[in-house]
């Protein structure tokens, strides 16, 4: 029996030829990531292990990206256990305040994952890396704590759904609109436990951030996994950021897969998900008049360079309606960086929107953009479950960049099309 | 006997030929600010009333800048109640996220309060349009109520301090240096309940940032508030804002001042509050190796555009020292986009530093770059007090952004100086 790329990628991480999906295996780690919110917790459970160590200072990675710049003492307390850890191992990976950004932007950006490797995260969007052809994964922060200390991770090898794209997206229909109509289809556990790989020859017309979003979002199908095959846009994305030698799998001819879905993307339209969960989806063209108080445009799903030009291609020389609050948050230091030096944040604080610097910010309900009792948010987020934002009387829309900054300008949930364009 | 200014235009606005210090009168206002955190409570007064109005639509400022973008569902709530009113009572100026700023950079931005005006808001900092030569003060939210039903205040007529201002400051000596100098002179309550008047040949090598800065920080040394004439400066800049009518009060020559203070500007050196008093002050010279973990450039104090040009000129082609958390937030969109155009943005995060939304964030604790037990910050902010920006066991020291800048590259208590600037 064949093996999905994602057995092959475990197979290889724990020394053997075969798997098959359902046994348990332990797997050497590249990269061990955590969170101000998590590392701290898994960095107590070191505590208790007699032989305090690191298996390895470069493979592990500290981003202090959700509750910062420390929104309070107890965040403060938190970052700093964070950046004590980090000095006392002498890890190399830890990211401070100023050359920082959300950690799954940051990870890729910096050249920490590469494809063929095997990854652990203690944030359930660890998935993102798929995208470079990786196998990574979020886990609980005593299996960060284990692997911090071991360099290894137990799995069960997971099923494969499969989802043959074909043709090309439309304009204005990006990543986000794909996986959402992926979610909306399948449902919030139509994945569970299983990797959702993706082949087929439309995935040449997606862009490296289309994939890392869609890659991003495989938890929300409650998918261990989501993952791509690597090709010519994923190597000159890892040569570009990385010096780390690749591996590139392959899924064999003869793979098993619970289920093949084919999704023609020329058919896809912008796709919204509905209060409160991401798997309520409707097109654009199935919306009526939502009206709505506030516009998120960033995130680990959402704040890459091509997101950010998606919202200004919309936002360029018009104003965000009257009373809207649109806050645009880069993912890291250098999208900042380079959405500066394009223009884009010019365009964004012309329009009437506030710039964030990185953070996760209002995604998780954390800070800065957080919503009132009966508000509605359209977010290029991840989640839209009962209160992730802020008060349990609010409604999180998820949609694309391109949709939110749309409905940022009429008021209502609006694709770009209205305006036009 | 004569009059000081600010006994003038509070007469004016009395509608008295005469006052003297300590009589009580009634003052009509030209406008009433309120914000976030302060307004909230007002508008609860006000509905105790029975006939709910509002003295004038116009002359009501909103500006919700202290937790916002919104920090948790208690700020998102307060927000929510500012705005409702804002619209229930057709407010004028009432300032939405995104078109926003910290309210006492925005109000003189926005052409909002001019010479010769009476003005009341519910922020302490409020005395920082002394620097147009208005009187305004800081009052408590129940007060912020009454003159927003009434469009009038209660006020106590105060004494005088004199400050004659000769020479010209050096290289690197800015206004945050000079107040600091003169709190230092005269003590946090060295000017109780009095005018701070600025007054000699030296104010016209101030910059109207500089006065911004001085007269916002005249509330550090006890006053009610401080005051600069009005001359060339002052008529460019409310020419450039505003379309108010203003008018120019002078002291008599002969007003009767508590004391005067001759202060040499060429004298002053970079000046840095020690914690926890903005009068423990000591110059750039006397402060030895102070070792800091964060650098907060910002705030109603030091956020505008020539404090983060003061900023950018130490920063440029430099790092901050590996470690350093440096949080930059210009004070109002108009300020971030100019410094997005000249490039000073650019600087800062090649530099390494953050760069936030204006909102008025950890200088007031609330949010933003909170401080851990046992850290220090380099803050361009306005009071050091303990816990003022996080724990209790947190210290801060109060600088001009040209010494926040120099400190966040050393990593130390540093001045320009010492990086051969």
């Amino acid at each position: 029996m064949g093996m999905t790329m994602t057995q092959k990628i475990l197979a290889a991480h724990a020394g053997l030829k075969e798997v098959e999906a359902g046994q348990l295996i332990e797997a050497d780690l590249d990269m061990v990531l955590g969170n101000d919110i998590t590392a701290p917790v898994a960095i107590q459970e070191m505590e208790k292990i007699e032989k305090k160590q690191v298996f390895h200072k470069d493979k592990i990675a500290l981003v202090p990206d959700h509750f910062t710049p420390n929104k309070d003492i107890k965040s403060a307390q938190n970052c700093k256990c964070l950046r004590e850890f980090a000095k006392e191992y002498d890890i190399t990976n830890y990211f401070e305040i100023g050359e920082m950004g959300i950690e799954h932007a940051l990870l890729p950006e910096k050249g920490l994952v590469v494809a063929g490797e095997a990854v652990i995260g203690a944030d359930s969007h660890t998935c993102t890396y798929g995208a470079l052809g990786a196998f990574s994964t979020g886990v609980g922060s005593t299996d960060m704590a284990a692997g911090m200390v071991t360099g290894k991770a137990w799995f069960k090898i997971p099923a494969a759904l499969k989802f043959e794209l074909t043709g090309c997206p439309a304009k204005w229909v990006s990543g986000k609109d794909i996986i959402l109509h992926i979610i909306g289809l399948i449902g919030v556990d139509g994945a569970l436990y299983k990797s959702m790989e993706f082949v087929g020859d439309g995935i040449r017309n997606l862009s490296m951030d289309d994939r890392f979003t869609m890659a991003n979002m495989a938890i929300e199908a409650g998918a261990k996994n989501g993952i791509f095959p690597v090709d010519e846009k994923t190597i000159a994305y890892i040569e570009e950021h990385s010096k780390k030698e690749y591996k590139v799998y392959e899924a064999d001819a003869d793979a098993e897969y619970d289920k093949t879905y084919i999704i023609d993307l020329s058919k896809i339209r912008p796709t919204v998900a509905f209060p409160h969960l991401p798997e309520n989806t409707r097109t654009i063209d199935e919306i009526g008049d939502i009206e709505i108080q506030q516009v998120i445009i960033g995130s680990c799903t959402n704040g890459r360079i091509e997101d950010l030009r998606a919202a200004a291609r919309v936002l360029e020389g018009r104003k965000v309606k009257k009373g809207m609050r649109v806050i645009i948050f880069p993912a890291t230091q250098d999208i900042y960086l380079q959405a500066i030096e394009e223009g884009l944040l010019s365009i964004f604080i012309k329009a009437g929107a506030a710039v964030s610097t990185p953070t996760c910010g209002p995604c998780l309900g954390g800070h800065m953009g957080i919503l009132a009792q009966g508000e509605r948010a359209v977010a290029t987020t991840n989640r839209n479950f009962v209160g992730r934002m802020g008060h349990v009387e609010s409604e999180i829309y998820l949609a694309s960049p391109a949709v939110a900054a749309a409905s940022a300008v009429t008021g209502k949930i609006s694709g770009p099309e209205e305006l036009g364009l």
